[in-house]
């Protein structure tokens, strides 16, 4: 009898965010007729980085797509500081804006944490500003960062009800590792934040039932460091060089996670590949956050 | 041969109260002579609760013991909300003052909400603002919760280097278990929140090196949850009948915290008792972030 190998689903990042823009796309359409409401987008980007131009288009091309009223300013690299402010200041008061983003990172002149501190927690649909990571801490609703949430809609849609579960987040990024770990603790997890100075750290990710790597390490979660049955979330993002060693002596590379996929995925239940996992899920759920940031300004939710 | 049981070392909260006391009376001193600068707490009472009122007359006590300049503003239950932020914007903008603590829980009618967050929260030495949240949430500079804090020099004082231990954190509270989790962090714990949710609550205290207790549940933690050797501190303030059933008959009650000392006692390395542990720290911790909130406030320390 021949012995099927265990092989676990992999969680395409293309299908649920596809999934979560209709869903979107819906959304905005009831507001619009139930409620005359459109959300709005304001994305901000000064000076001509060529990948933060593509992520920009991006936001907005998508943001369209669902309906949503988008706005792109884009200023020069030499905008000063008080410039940027007061944009900031009046998309904080135009009541069709319901959602800003200020792409990062700005030119090495401006002051990022002021332009942060300065935009309406209530429109910061980037997750990005202290009010909202203290509310994220304190279990209170905000607006939370896009990719811990794209990683929370993948892990309901294939874990079903986290209560309980033990959940290690590897990595402890302002980005990622944290917000992620809280949003799991608000899902009832019992949440274990592991990092550098972690010892023995592949027993304690043989404790997860969900896992998340997000350390910036290329393959370092080995199959062996996995609970068979576990749910697996890479967030990592390593470019290395290919395996084959002619491809890699041309200097060619390619994009890795911080798990090691084809072991991994002998051992856990579900897992997301990289690239086409949770990457793919993040301007899904910023179009999603201007929606909630526009139903909260108008006073239909929380 | 006679067997000696082991007996886990008592943290005495009265000695690590003192000596912190001591400390912020010298560094106040030093303030003084090296720049003039004296750190100003100014404590803010609504109403005539008495156990609050005792908690203002103590910590008004312990910041003037310290050289501290010390205010106490004593309102009626009756005052406005808008009075009461006037207070607060007035006690923001003066130079005197560099801790503000608004004694909670407010009479009903008023806002607590907006009080915290009117206050700025670089004067927010019980750092209930959600933007000290926040800082802690991203291991950024602010300040943070008192007791929380007080655990972490127990800590420090007992064990020693922190790095790489695990800590478990019993109970995710906003003012205890959530900000301690984020200190542990800090110091490069490997961090496990557990709570009401959590399976198997007595195999995952085990893992722990450090436990801290935060739940509200008398002696809920019992002697065998604990690896040998551990760290505990208890957070836990509960008011439970007498064991003696004559005096439980009468009425008669005590404080007891959440772990079940006799039993922990036998097994861990530190224990703080309850009465008698963290809770003596608070205060202490107050004077501390005011004197830290001086500092910085005058551009000594970032």
């Amino acid at each position: 009898m021949a012995e099927t190998a265990h092989q676990a689903q992999i969680i395409d990042g293309k299908i649920y965010a596809e999934r979560l823009r209709a869903q979107v796309a819906e959304e905005v359409a009831r507001l619009k007729a139930d409620h005359g409401l459109v959300p709005g987008l304001a994305v901000v980007l000064v000076g001509d980085d060529p990948a933060s131009q593509i992520y920009v288009r991006s936001k907005g091309e998508k943001s369209r797509e669902a309906g949503m009223h988008s706005v792109t300013h884009t200023l020069p690299a030499k905008t000063t500081q008080d410039e940027l402010m007061a944009l900031v200041a009046a998309l904080n008061a135009d009541p069709a804006i319901h959602g800003i983003l200020v792409q990062l990172p700005l030119p090495k002149h401006l002051d990022e944490k002021a332009v942060l501190t300065a935009l309406d927690p209530d429109k910061d649909v980037d997750g990005l500003t202290m009010i909202n990571a203290g509310r994220l801490a304190s279990g209170l609703p905000g607006l939370y960062p896009c990719t811990p949430m794209g990683c929370m809609i993948m892990l309901r849609e294939t874990v079903g009800d986290l209560t309980g579960k033990r959940a290690v987040v590897v990595g402890r990024s302002v980005l990622v590792g944290r917000p992620v770990a809280q949003l799991l603790l608000a899902e009832d997890c019992t949440v274990t934040i592991a990092h550098s100075r972690t010892r023995d750290l592949p027993a304690v990710c043989r404790e997860a039932d969900i896992l998340v790597a997000a350390v910036g390490r290329p393959r370092m979660i080995r199959g062996d460091w996995i609970k068979p049955g576990a749910a697996v979330i890479d967030v990592g993002i390593n470019r290395v060089p290919f395996d084959d060693p002619i491809k890699a002596a041309e200097g060619r590379t390619k994009v890795v996670g911080d798990v090691h996929f084809k072991e991994a995925s002998k051992v856990a239940s579900w897992i997301t590949p990289v690239p086409g996992g949770v990457g793919l899920m993040t301007v899904a759920v910023l179009l999603q956050n201007t929606v909630t940031a526009a139903r909260r300004l108008a006073g239909l939710e929380i």
